[in-house]
């Protein structure tokens, strides 16, 4: 079965008090986002890539890949929406097949890795979705209506990443219904569709980049010799 | 009435391949423990320090003392025991006072600043315990016994951080109890004794650290002129 990547790339930089949005800033030499559609490469290297951008950093984006020789080759661009799931939905309906694994994945996620990936479309194939998540490392509580709190056992939490990969056709079902404000991610959006999500275990190194401190983590994640 | 800072440090720095436990690393050539213990002083200068330490750790302690020129006046020493209770248990039973507010706070904690720690203190006068924490930036998932899974809304979720904050009363009753695995922090242990437990906003940059990872991003944040 035919395997895509939606990498959805959103936002502005304004967060980082930066012009260039985060998924083109460089990180060891290479724009974030380079980094993160290698790795899909790695996993599968006939793997179709669906690059979501606002359509004001297309450009940008062709110039990079010129400055930096990066093969835009299996790279379908699609043009973002005005919101995430807007942008999601622009890039799965863009599939032709009719069946196909998809993992949609954060443009600003350029840590993950081959392993991740290639057990997320495994379990997506058993499964129909497979959502990437780890354990929190701190305690955590909930806090009722009232305002009162409890310990909640950690061990009975999941903080979620990306990728998510599902069956397409899971998928393009799913986002027939309207967006909402719930929907944080395409795992929610299956959800309400009524499809059960399956969740496996992920990176604490699979960081999202949305700040000045995430971005200098990313540096040295990348110069560290640790395993990713 | 008297502020007292409870500092527990453990650890034998084995996380980190290193030989030196983890509280004593140089970040910006000053040991981790010192940074930290500098932020309750310059909260309050009449602030009373209980170090809660490995015995195997002292003589290390006094040595770096000396050698950063760091001063000892108003920081006792204690002996940790053989898990966090008993340490923090140790710490809080040497207060002479009847009546004090205690800040419980992890030595590998060591951006803290004043402005939290100040407000956990008038949050624990007002209240009788103030709990540090921060919304989750994921999105997070609950799993079920029967291992299904649902979204949870992150609004509802605090990730919990030190300091927690008591007033000396409620912490020394607290403790009387038997230790237990679910006391994963002193707001698990006032609250299994009946107490509520209030939480406030702590800071993203309030991290623990605990691996490699951790200690190059606090490099990092060190290094930077971001608003700790």
């Amino acid at each position: 079965m035919e395997k895509y990547a939606v990498i959805v790339a959103g936002g502005s930089g304004s967060r980082m008090n930066s012009k260039l949005p985060k998924q083109f800033i460089e990180i060891g030499s290479l724009p974030v986002l380079m980094h993160t559609i290698s790795q899909f490469f790695l996993a599968d290297s006939n793997m179709n890539i669906i690059l979501v951008l606002p359509e004001n950093q297309i450009d940008t984006w062709y110039m990079l890949c010129g400055k930096f020789q990066f093969s835009t080759q299996k790279i379908t661009i699609v043009k973002g929406g005005s919101t995430r799931y807007q942008s999601c939905k622009n890039g799965i309906m863009s599939i032709p097949e009719e069946e196909a694994l998809v993992a949609v994945h954060d443009a600003v996620r350029p840590f993950v890795n081959p392993k991740i990936i290639n057990e997320g479309f495994q379990l997506a194939l058993e499964k129909g979705a497979a959502i990437c998540a780890v354990e929190s490392k701190d305690s955590v509580r909930v806090i009722f209506p009232d305002g009162s709190n409890n310990a909640i056992e950690r061990k009975t939490l999941r903080l979620i990443q990306t990728p998510q990969i599902f069956q397409l056709k899971i998928l393009k079902k799913a986002y027939q219904v309207e967006d909402c404000d719930k929907f944080t991610d395409d795992a929610s959006v299956v959800e309400a569709a009524g499809y059960p999500v399956f969740l496996y275990e992920g990176s604490y190194h699979n960081i999202k980049i949305t700040t000045n401190d995430d971005l200098a983590l990313a540096e040295v994640l990348l110069a560290s010799d640790l395993d990713k």
